[in-house]
C-alpha cells in the first residue's frame, strides 16, 4: 500500500535523471517493434563493426542551437582505404557535398559529417584539413568531403554560422563505438520533425544466418515533415497535429547514413540507399518539396576497402549477387523508420531563436494512443 | 425479428451477385480510410477528366491467366498531342517500353499499355500499329511505345506469349471513362501481391481548392511481395504469411501509373512518380531485388499538349511551381496506397499454370484484425 | 609509258570486284590513321576474343532497305552466363530496349541486336524466342532483350515493319568471328549518316602491354548529321555539304555497341560507353534533337561472367581500379571514330522507297581534299 | 629594304605590349575558325546580354598561383530572380558544389564560382555571405552555392588553401560585361592543359535569325589532358607531347559554364550542357578518369526568371520546343571548343609551386603546323 507511491517517486526520479541524462527510453524500450527482424546490440550503426559516431552540440544563449555529428566508415585513414559507396538523392532540395565523385568513383574517402544547411562548407574545410593532417597524407592535394545537411534555422540562428572547423573537428575526434546518443544532439540540436523536436536517431538490424548473418545501421537527422504515423498509428490523426501539408510546403529534410558489413558495390549500395525512402514513408514522411532527402550508403567488408594507391590495376572484389539483396533491403527500411522513431523519442523540448519553441513528441498521449490502437 | 434473417439472406446473394460480377466491395466501403485526403467520385485514375481505361482479359483453359490494360491520358490523338510525362525508376528488374525518349523529350505519345512480362513486344507492337492507322499519322515513321508490365508467369503460361496484338487494340478500343473494373482483369489477371491474388487497382484524390483542387489518379498493376500491412495494420504477421521474404529474392513488381490534371512539366512528372514508391512503402512492399517497380506520370493538363508539329519554335507552358508540390505527392503517396489495397480487395481466388492456385486476401480474417487494432 | 594505262585498268578492274563484292576499301587502307593507338588484327569488334557478328540484310523491290545486325558478347548462353554490362543514353531520342534492367542489375543477358526503328519490338520478340528455346533456359520467364535502333524511314519503307522473327533469329545463328562486313549490311542497309549513305562500321583498338594490353572493340550502326569531319578535315565545309542542321532538325541517330576483354565492372562499363560520345563529335555529330545515341558497353572477361542462378550468395570479381581506365577511355574514342568512318567509306549508293537516293561519300573528292590538307 | 626590320621591331614592340597587358591574340585572330556559326562581338560569354564575369587572381611568392573566376548570369539579385538551369556531369571526380539541388529544382540562385578544389568550401561560404548580405535576402535561410573547380596544386600550393572569402566577393564585385580576360587569370592562374599552361578561355555563337537569333556563350576553366588537336591539326603528334596518356591517369579537369538567352527549361539546359563534351572531345579532351568534368548551363531570358516568393502557384514559360534545340547544340559545341583554344592560346608560361614550370602552347611552331595542315 505505502509501497506503490514510494516506488512511483522512486520511478519518477529515476526516470528525472535519465531525462536529465539525455537517456529517454527508446522506442523499443516501450514495447514498440518496427518490422520483423532483430536489432543488433546497441540497436545503432556503431552494430556494424568499426564504425564509430562523434558529437558536438552547440547549445549557446537563447538562439544557438545547432551541431555537428561524425560517422566514421572505420577507425583506420579513410582516404587511403576507401570504402564502396554510393548516395541516393530522394529529394534534392538539399546541399549535401561530394555527390558527384562518389558517384563517379564509387566510394568515399572521409568521415561521413552531417550539420546543418549554412555549415556545409565550414565542414568540408574542415575535413579537407582532417584528410590533409593525417598521418600518410602528406601528399594529397584532392579530397571529397562528404557532409550532408538540414535546416535547423527555425530554432538555430543558422545565418550566424556558428559552427567551426574546430567543431567538427572534435566531433570527429570524439567518434567512439557503442550506443550512441540521441535527440538533441549534434546535427541533431535544432531540428524539428513532424512539428515536434527531432533530431539524431539510430537502429540496426541483423539478418538471419541464413541470410548471411549481416549487419545494416542506420542513423538519421529528422527535419522532415508530414502525417506521423508510430508503427502504423495515426498519431498526427489523433492528436490534431496534421500539418497543412496540403496546402502549404512542408519543410524540412532528413539526412540518412547507412553502414553494413555486407559485402557490396557500388551499385548495390545505390539500391539499398533508396530503400531508405521507404521507412521514411512509413513514419509519414513525404518528400516534401522543400526536404533534402539523401541517403548514403556504404560497405564496411574490410576485404573490399579501396587503397588509394596501388602497383596493381586489377581489384579483386568479393560482393553480394543481386539476388541476395532483398533482405538487405527490408533491414534498411526497418532500421530507417525506427531510428526516426528513435531520434523522436529522444529529443526533448527546445526553445531557441525569436523564442521559436518546439516541443517533444508527447510520449503519454502518444503511448495512449497506441494502446488504443493495441500497438503496445 | 424475422426480418433480419431474410434481410442477411438477401445481403449474402447480394454479396453473391457483386462477386459474381467481380464487383467486391472496396477497401474504402469496409470503412478502411487511406490518409487524409478525399478521393474523387469514382475513386479512380478516372476521374482525372478525359482519362480512359480498357481492359481484355485472356482466361482460357487451364493456363492462360493474362491480359491487357490500356491508360488514356486524353481521348484525341496522342501523337499529335503529346502529354508531359516522366517515368520514375523505383527498381529496375523490368522491361518497360520507352523510358528513354520520355526522359529525353519530357512526354508521352501513345496510350500506356500495361501487360505481361514477355508480351511487352506485341504490345508495343501494336502500340506502333494503333499509332500508324489513327487519321492524321498517314507520315509517322517513329512512335515511342509505353509499355509496363508485371510477371504473371507463376499463374500464366507465360512463355507461351498468348497475347496478341488484337488483344492489345481491344484494350484500347474498348477503354472508356467511369468507374474502373478491378482485380482479375486487364494485366492483372495473373498477377500475385503479398502471396496472395494481386490484380489491378486504382484510387484518386483531390486536393483541396486551396491547393488548386487538382486530381491525382493513380492506376496499379499489383505483383509484388513484402510484408503486408493494411492501413498500419501488420496483417502478414497476424496471418502468419510473413514471407521468408528475408531469406530469398521476392519476385513480383508494381506497375503504377499516374495521371493528373495538375499543369506540370516533367521534371515535376518526375519528382511525383517517386512518391508512389512511398505508397508502396506503405502497404508493406520492399521493392526486392526481382521487382520492376515502374512509375509512370503524366499531366492532362489540354493548354500544355505538346502539339507534334509546329511552325511555332516556342511554346508556352503554365506550370505549377515547385513549391505548389508537396499536396500532390501526398495525394500520389495516398492514392497509390489505395489503388493497391484495392487491387486485393477486388482480386479474387485463381488456379492456373500447372494447378498453381493463389487465394484472395482472406477478408474476414483480414477485417477481424482491423477490427482487432481498431482500425476500421 | 604503257604500263600505266594497263595498271590502271587493272586496279580500276580490281576496285570493280571489291566494290561489288561489298568490299570496298577502309579508312585505314588509304593512308588515314585514327588516333594514336593501334588496331587489333581485324579492327574490328570480333578482335575481342569469343565475339561474333551476323547481319541480315534486306534489299527487297523499290522500297524495302532494312535489316539486322546481331552481336553475341560470347559464343556461349548468354542467359546463362551474363556479361557485366551498361547502357548510356547519349541522346535519348530513340526506342532502345532493355535498358533499365541492364541499369538496374549490371548485366546483359542476351545477344544485343541492332534493327530499324519500328522493328525493335519484333526483334525484342525474337530475343526472348530465342532465349526461351535454347537449351538450359526451359523454366526461363523473364528475358530482357536488348536491342537497339536507328531510323532507316528515308530509304526504307519502315512503316511496313518487314523485319520478321525469322530475320533476327538468322542473323543471330549467322554470327561469325573474323573480319566484319561493314556498309550496306544488316541494321545499316538503309541508314544515311552526314547526308551519305551511312551503314554498320566497326574498329578495334589494342592497348599498350603496360596498360594491360587489353582489346575495345567498337561496332556502329550510323544514321546521323552534322558537319562532316574526316580525322579533322573539315569535309562538309569543302564539299558545300553543311547541312542547314542550324536551322532545322537534323535526323538520325548513332547506335555504338563497345565490347572488351578487359575486367570492368557495371559502374566502369558505364563511364566507357560515356566516352563513344566523344568519337562521335570528333566526326562532326552533335547529338541533334531527333538522335537516338545510345551506347552499349559489355566485358568479355570470362572469369567475371554472372551465373544466372548459384548456390552462392557471394561473387568474386576482378575488376580494373578506376585510375586503370584512361587508356580504355582513349580507345574507345578512337575506336568509335574510326568505326564511323568505316561504315560511310563502306557504304555504297543506294535507291530505296518513293525513289530517294543516298548517294555513298564521293570518295575521289574526298581523298583530293585529304590531301590538300596534308593528311594522308 | 629597311623596312622590314623597322616593321618586324614595330610589330615585336606591339606584340610585347598586348603580351605584357594579357592580351594575347585569340585564335580567331590567327585566322582559325573554328565550325561554321559567327561569334558574337566580344566573343566572350558576356555576350550573352546581362552576363557578367569577375576574376581575382592569386599569384603571391614562390607557390601561389590560384584565384577565383565569377560568372553572373544577370546583374540583379539573383536569388530572389532565379534562372532555370542544369549542370551535366561528363565525369565525376570532381567536387563542384550545388549539384543535387539544380537538378531537383531546376534553378540557379547564385552566381557560379570557379576556383581550385580545395577552395570550394570557402567559395560556398563566401556565396553564402553574399547572399545572405544582398538586400532584400534578410529572411533567407537556405541558400545553394554553386562553385566549381579543377585541380591547381601543379603550379599551386593548393594545400595551403589561400583563397579567402574576401576573394571570392572581390571576383563577384569586379564582375563586368564586355570583353573577358583570358588565360592565367582567376581561376584559370594555375591550371595545365594538354600539357601546357591552360585557363581561362570563353566564345560565344550566335544563331542566325532563322533559327531564332539566340546567342550561347562559353567560359572555360581548362586543366585537361588527352592528345591535343587545333582543329582537327594533330598538334600533340606533331609536337611530340603526345602525353602517355594511355598508359597512366591524365590528371585534371575542365569545368564548362554556358549561358544563353535562349528560352530554355532546365530539362533542354541539361541537353545542351551535354553537348560542351562534344566540344571538348574536339580538341582532343578524353574526360579522363581523373578528370572532373562539369557543364553548368543556365538561361538568362528574363521572362523565364524564377522568383523566389510568389503569390500564385503558376508560373508561365515560354521555352523553345525540343525540335529548335539542334542549332544550339551546335552553337555548344562550338563555342565550347573555342573557349578551350582561347585559354590555350591566352596562358602564358608560368613557374610556380616547388619550381614546376609550365610553357604556354608554343605558338610559331603551332601555327607552322597548322600552315603544313592548310588550316590557316
Amino acid at each position: 500500500m505505502h509501497g506503490r507511491p514510494y516506488f512511483v517517486t522512486l520511478l519518477s526520479c529515476l526516470l528525472w535523471v535519465s531525462t536529465a541524462l539525455g537517456q529517454n527510453q527508446r522506442c523499443r524500450d516501450h514495447g514498440i517493434k518496427i518490422g520483423i527482424l532483430n536489432p543488433g546490440k546497441h540497436n545503432a550503426i556503431t552494430d556494424v563493426k568499426g564504425v564509430q559516431v562523434g558529437h558536438q552540440t552547440l547549445i549557446r544563449g537563447d538562439s544557438i542551437r545547432t551541431g555537428v555529428t561524425a560517422i566514421l566508415p572505420h577507425p583506420g585513414n579513410i582516404f587511403q582505404n576507401k570504402v564502396p559507396a554510393a548516395i541516393y538523392i530522394g529529394n534534392g532540395f538539399g546541399k549535401l557535398a561530394g555527390y558527384s565523385q562518389v558517384r563517379e568513383l564509387g566510394n568515399i574517402e572521409t568521415p561521413i559529417i552531417l550539420t546543418n544547411t549554412l555549415s556545409v562548407p565550414v565542414a568540408s574545410d574542415a575535413l579537407i584539413s582532417y584528410t590533409l593532417m593525417q598521418p600518410g597524407n602528406e601528399h594529397v592535394r584532392s579530397v571529397n568531403a562528404v557532409v550532408g545537411e538540414t535546416n535547423d534555422g527555425w530554432l538555430n540562428d543558422i545565418r550566424g554560422r556558428h559552427v567551426t572547423e574546430s567543431d567538427v573537428l572534435t566531433a570527429i575526434s570524439s567518434a567512439k563505438g557503442g550506443a550512441v546518443q540521441e535527440g538533441n544532439v549534434g546535427a541533431g540540436t535544432g531540428s524539428v520533425c513532424f512539428q515536434y523536436k527531432g533530431g539524431i536517431g539510430t537502429a540496426s538490424r541483423i539478418l538471419p544466418v541464413s541470410s548471411g548473418g549481416y549487419t545494416v545501421g542506420v542513423l538519421v537527422q529528422t527535419n522532415f515533415g508530414g502525417v506521423f504515423e508510430l508503427n502504423g498509428v495515426p498519431i498526427a490523426k489523433e492528436l490534431g497535429t496534421i500539418p497543412s501539408s496540403y496546402t502549404y510546403d512542408v519543410d524540412g529534410s532528413c539526412m540518412v547514413v547507412i553502414l553494413t558489413d555486407a559485402p557490396l558495390d557500388a551499385r548495390n549500395l545505390e539500391r539499398l540507399a533508396k530503400r531508405a525512402m521507404l521507412g521514411i514513408a512509413k513514419t509519414g514522411g513525404i518528400a516534401s518539396n522543400g526536404s533534402g532527402d539523401y541517403i548514403i550508403a556504404a560497405s564496411t567488408a574490410e576485404e573490399n576497402f579501396i587503397p588509394y594507391t596501388s602497383t596493381k590495376s586489377l581489384k579483386t572484389y568479393s560482393v553480394l549477387r543481386n539476388d541476395a539483396m532483398s533482405p538487405l533491403f527490408l533491414a534498411t527500411i526497418e532500421a530507417t523508420e525506427e531510428a526516426i522513431l528513435n531520434a523522436l523519442f529522444a529529443a526533448e523540448n527546445m526553445t531557441g531563436r525569436d523564442g521559436h519553441a518546439v516541443k517533444s513528441l508527447p510520449l503519454n498521449q502518444v503511448l495512449k494512443i497506441m494502446k488504443k490502437y493495441n500497438k503496445r
